[in-house]
């Protein structure tokens, strides 16, 4: 293997060494299985290629020792697939040591899925299967049948979610189509599981039609007790979730829009709170006009924000333009601006107190956020690479966010949808409101005390274990005040 | 509470006493947790009260002794829900005795649903994430519209199963809807995982239309491995299977046709061999042809059993008959019945071999058996209760098989489908083919060496570890079988 390897590799750099700018990172993490000869500083030197090699050595086990040799495995991280062989060949032929097997860590995690059913209670014997199965199940269906309300209580509709995809918009990848949507839906559905508790199961569509998901998601729709769209392209998007909600009677919620407003709100509120400036005095610029750009901007402009200002690859939205696609840049057009303006990003930005990316890599100069207001607002949220890099806006920005991991304030859905849900289902809510989603970002805002609020730290991290509880508490507290007026 | 239902059971039944002739069970199986005043023989006077009442007493808990009383909670099986009142009306008269709770064992065991969905890695930090989510995930999805074959490596379709009803003939209960279905279906997939290690999930559909329903389930097709279609009423069952099978690349089984099919089968060789008959010499009458006695028809007639005869309702199928609605019983008229006679059940059993019903129950009498030829084998399948009881028939039929647990023999679908479905996902197979079905029954047969056979043993239990792995293998080996030709 390692000398087809060194073949495939040859000329990735004249020199000998791999740099093509990236990171390594676990999301081109690998394992090595090897056999080393047994003499002293064998593993200093197997260290020591791989660092060379720019690779970043996480774990080193030992596996077996023989007459002469040991064998180990090496996790390694690299920045992407050329540089996981590069590292490869470079191991193998150091004098002394022979591969006997790597691995891609991703792809072994994702063997044969990463979801799976398990049963609640045993089957184990004809007593058991009589109660689980018929003829026992018998009379809770009867029941269902008498008294609807019960399907709620009696079956897995009270705690389970569709995670629904097209394939159509699939992270940033594009239009991929249902069966390669289908290893992001099932994540979705780990974390749905291992923050909010929430079962939830991936539909994926062989459709891009919008009747003809409006359609199939309805027709499904009795085992579940929400609806959770994601990875559907704008502006099918809009349409697809109004009609949803319309047609039926368990929450719908396309994350894409609505998680990412419910935590850029969560960051704005904590941002605004540093810097002393109120949500009903600023102006914010939004880049990108796709689902969560419009999401942005309705949740924004609910908010009170008096000047919101939306830009797409042709400029500022305007009334005037032509080829407003859908309802949202219609949307857009009707609702912000206040002072129709036209023209550019840079140009619109100039006296802005928050700008929002939503958009695509490196659109923003250092130039641009120097003209906005003092103490200015900066979440460059495009992902993995941002609209402009923090490093390049230091000192100019008073709070800057963004998607990634890697810097500090990331803007991570995973932070609302979990205990959105969460308080969806425990309070048997019908539909998302204004309020609700309101609510759960203030109590995501509200997980950091005023007093631990800085710049570097305006959002909670994905792993404290107070985020959803909180969120859910504050959702299903507006839905049971909703349903008791 | 025990005086509401005291109230309620007045007049069941004139002399205090409870007699419906059904048998207590665990359908019907409740908990009383009661408080007991602590003198001797009180423990004795409760279960002989439980006794002369006729409840099945299970189990005795301990739960807790304080000064002069002592709480226990009480396990007891009952015939119906009158008959779980009228006992706990009896218990909570005993001086000395004060019911605390009563609950029904078969609805506290379904609250929430009885599955569940869990991650298979765990989601503990950024590089968990970063493998199961964003980015990683990014690198699978990619893979998979490269080479689409990959989604059955790398996502749980390779393991996954959809359980598809619309609910209109659930159980013996009749059209119930789709949330009445959900219970039924959500065992169906405890069974699917208990015995075939599959993941199965429910799809309950708010359409009873054929053309929506085979829409819908190829939309959804991507994410799943296979789809069981259960409780679909008949004649729409048969057009919806066999459009569905045309329309995708995954296997598509109506398991109330097929999965009887195949276990009837199985049934019947062991009871030829008992018997010392051969299929290809046999006469065989079907009653009822729904789903089921359509399906099994089809497979003895594939099996090449010479006079085959099905009745329905308006009596013995032969082609002069009018209104033969769709597929099912247009196929028996021309494929059944040889000599094409016509009349009552009564005349065509009159010679028969094998009798197998799939009806409604006490449609034959003990003179209906003594009429068909010397060592009859009568499988009277109607569920709960059967054509004819076995006890009626006793020292007539050489051979009886039930659908019920508590007589022997029972013609269970458990038998088939979690091996199938096993078969079929570890091979691979796009389609299930008549041959792979034979496997299943040849296998299931052949579970109970010749030795061991006897008229009280021809289908294993449907606790033999040793089921689901032979019906697999001999799936799967068909299904190789025949992609190398």
């Amino acid at each position: 293997m390692a000398e087809e390897l060194k073949r495939e590799v040859q000329g990735l750099d004249g020199k000998g060494s791999f740099t093509n700018g990236l990171l390594p990172g676990p999301g081109f993490s690998f394992t090595i299985h090897c056999r080393l000869r047994n003499v002293p500083g064998m593993l200093g030197l197997l260290a020591t290629t791989i660092g060379d090699a720019r690779g970043d050595l996480r774990e080193i086990k030992m596996l077996e020792v023989g007459p002469g040799w040991i064998e180990r495995q090496l996790t390694v991280n690299a920045a992407d697939s050329d540089h996981v062989k590069f590292i490869i060949v470079r191991v193998a032929s150091i004098d002394g040591v022979e591969i006997l097997e790597s691995l891609d860590r991703t792809f072994e995690l994702h063997l044969g899925g990463k979801i799976s059913l398990v049963s609640k209670s045993s089957l184990r014997t004809k007593d058991d299967l009589s109660m689980a199965y018929t003829p026992g199940v018998a009379r809770v269906s009867k029941a269902i049948a008498e008294k609807p309300e019960l399907v709620r209580t009696f079956t897995i509709k009270r705690n389970c979610v569709a995670v629904v995809s097209d394939g159509s918009a699939i992270l940033g990848l594009g239009n991929l189509g249902p069966e390669a949507a289908l290893p992001v839906m099932e994540g979705k559905a780990m974390l749905f599981k291992e923050f909010g508790g929430v079962d939830a199961f991936p539909i994926c569509l062989s459709t891009q039609d919008p009747d003809e998901i409006v359609e199939t998601v309805e027709r499904i729709a009795p085992a579940f007790g929400g609806i959770n769209l994601e990875d559907i392209s704008a502006p099918r998007c809009f349409e697809i979730e109004e009609r949803l909600i319309e047609a039926l009677d368990i929450p719908v919620f396309h994350d894409d829009q609505h998680g990412t407003a419910v935590v850029v709100l969560a960051a704005l509120y904590n941002a605004l709170e540093i810097v002393g400036k109120k949500i009903s005095d600023i102006k914010i610029v939004i880049a990108g006009a796709g689902a969560a750009g419009v999401a942005c901007a309705k949740m924004l402009d609910g908010c009170g924000v008096p000047n919101l200002i939306v830009i797409d690859r042709s400029g500022v939205i305007h009334r005037g333009r032509d080829g407003l696609n859908g309802s949202g840049k219609q949307w857009c057009a009707e609702h912000t601006n206040p002072e129709q303006i036209r023209g550019s990003l840079s140009a619109a930005i100039a006296g802005a107190d928050v700008f929002l990316g939503v958009s695509s890599p490196g659109i923003l100069k250092r130039e641009d956020i120097e003209q906005m207001e003092k103490d200015s607002i900066v979440f460059p949220l495009s992902n993995p690479d941002p609209e402009i890099r923090p490093e390049e806006i230091e000192g100019v920005a008073a709070v800057v966010a963004t998607g990634r991991s890697d810097y500090p304030n990331q803007i991570n859905n995973v932070l609302c949808f979990p205990g959105l849900f969460r308080g969806l289902l425990d309070s048997g809510a019908r539909r998302i409101t204004h309020e609700m989603k309101l609510a759960a970002a203030r109590a995501l805002a509200d997980i950091i005390p005023s007093k631990n609020l800085s710049p570097d730290f305006i959002v909670p991290s994905v792993f404290d274990p107070g985020v959803a509880p909180a969120v859910a508490s504050a959702v299903s507290k507006t839905a049971r005040t909703a349903q008791e007026h």
